[in-house]
């Protein structure tokens, strides 16, 4: 399958609309800067929605599913089954992001990469079936090229006309995946990037780490791309977002990063195309014991920091909501002189 | 007038209902603790408002409004006048606080305690004018024993039924009221606890540090009671924030406290009647300098972190929004049983 739509140039935001609101910030009624990030925030999305009154009023929310070859190897706290059993509590809008997304009145789908479980159908429920799960990279690559091509697809598909997308995922054994992921593109040391996931105790976690030692030692990564390292290590869910991401920059539609594992798609997703940097929005800092150390690496400041550590695009929803109230702001305070407010003296 | 309501007890928060949100907490469909900050806050709020569904629908915002005497050292980087034109702009809707307001179909109102310009009639604007201006306090305490009733008693009948309150407030010269206040109730240096309010620069900055730093020795306040303190140097809307927190823990209202010139009310209302501590939720850590370390001071650690200075109640707001979804999620999520979802291994 054809993967050359990955380094499409991204869109690139609009320096007049970012000129154009910041004046606009500098003449609301109220000390210039005191609405610190919440500025910032505003100026921004001008900018990449090109527009003087950027909205949040469309938000797209795709929750990707899939099941992790890894997951054989032990590392999670929950069984594998779960993941199927989640996908069908997401159908039914039980998950804390079905609760956030109706709050918000998101356009809300999940999106099935492969489960090992029974999936119900439901109209919220997008069928992109690759495999039962992907396999397991302690013992081979976790996908052939077409499975990666197929998942990268299916993420770009995903994307469409949204004031903002919002990624989540769902997989047991995806933090494993995540870590290895982070490992391998930056170099780092494995004890530093591996979290606790759903919650393992010490003694899975020193497991955890040693089985992502030894998948990396399998591999000869040094040599691969940031491509082919996805297509050892990642999920279909981890390829998805990373196709997603892409998409959206390419179309112009902003992107807010959830937790850990969306971080590590954007880390690959930036490694396969740079320029998408300016359309990704970091929702926020997960108690996921690694991702603070990942975002470092991307120089990315998150919004929020709420002890968070669910993925499903959780903290990413909590983050819009913020964002939304920014823009109304920036679209709806008076000027010094339409309220007839004395400026600085 | 009769101050003695002041230390009636503040209301108790019900652990059994505590307990039963901790619990339910444990059985969402979830990794337990997943959701970091916004368990504790359902927990907490299932407490407070004595319910297994606590909820965020009715918001009270009132906005306190008063004119300072000590403007007239040349504290602030805004004319005294501006008071009066934001209340106005507040009636328009042209604030930040009233967008916020809207976005949250907020019960909004904006409480003129005293301002030396003209203010409109307006539906909005309740009228509770006790002089044009507090005294300044650098020549004499900032307001009559009487005037100090007046000023507590506003802020006492503010509050009614609502799920929960924050208060607000706007008036040229409050910030230097505000860090007098915490300067002589906690014995902190005056550069410490002293920043630039609405944007001063270096020289006006020591100008105002020398102010304060001069009326905390005119008056004789080691002796003072913390009363007697609000007196001195507070202002009418610092005084009707005290009197409002007070109230809101007598009749079980929780408190969402905003940024620096709340927290200072904050401070005295606890200093008056500590059995308040539970009703008062910090909303963010403002980027007025000493506002850290007046929330240090109070064990108190904030919601959110936006590098806001505004004050109008606009933190507590923006808090606001992140509760209301922390009470969602806790009364709609599935539990595990009602999903068919596995626990942990």
């Amino acid at each position: 399958m054809d993967l050359d739509w990955l380094t499409v140039p991204a869109r690139v935001p609009d320096e007049t609309f970012i000129q154009a609101a910041l004046a606009r910030q500098q003449n609301l009624t109220k000390p210039p800067g005191s609405l610190g990030q919440l500025e910032s925030l505003a100026v921004r999305f001008a900018g990449l929605q090109q527009t003087a009154e950027p909205q949040l009023e469309r938000i797209a929310i795709r929750v990707f599913a899939a099941d992790h070859g890894v997951a054989a190897q032990g590392v999670s706290a929950f069984p594998q089954s779960v993941t199927a059993q989640m996908v069908a509590n997401f159908c039914r809008g039980g998950a804390a992001i079905c609760v956030l997304a109706r709050k918000l009145e998101a356009d809300f789908k999940v999106v099935n990469l492969g489960c090992t479980g029974e999936t119900p159908e439901h109209p919220d429920l997008i069928d992109a079936r690759i495999a039962p799960a992907s396999g397991d990279f302690t013992r081979g690559p976790a996908m052939s090229r077409e499975q990666l091509a197929m998942a990268l697809n299916a993420g770009r598909d995903q994307v469409a006309g949204a004031d903002v997308f919002l990624g989540g995922e769902m997989g047991i054994g995806n933090t494993t995946a995540a870590a290895a992921i982070l490992a391998a593109l930056y170099q780092l040391p494995v004890a530093a990037i591996t979290g606790r996931g759903t919650g393992i105790d010490d003694r899975v976690l020193e497991h955890k780490v040693a089985v992502i030692e030894k998948a990396l030692v399998l591999h000869n990564l040094k040599r691969q791309s940031p491509l082919q390292l996805l297509q050892t290590l990642g999920g279909f869910e981890i390829a998805a977002l990373v196709g997603a991401y892409i998409s959206c920059a390419q179309r112009g539609v902003p992107v807010l990063v959830d937790g850990f594992i969306t971080t590590a798609a954007a880390a690959v997703a930036l490694a396969i195309n740079p320029g998408i940097e300016p359309w990704l929005v970091y929702s926020h800092l997960s108690n996921e014991s690694g991702h603070k150390l990942a975002l470092d690496k991307l120089r990315a400041e998150p919004l929020l920091s709420l002890d968070m550590r669910l993925g499903e695009g959780s903290g990413a929803a909590m983050a819009a909501g913020v964002i939304r109230q920014a823009l109304a702001l920036h679209n709806q305070m008076a000027t010094f002189a339409e309220a007839g407010v004395a400026g600085a003296d």
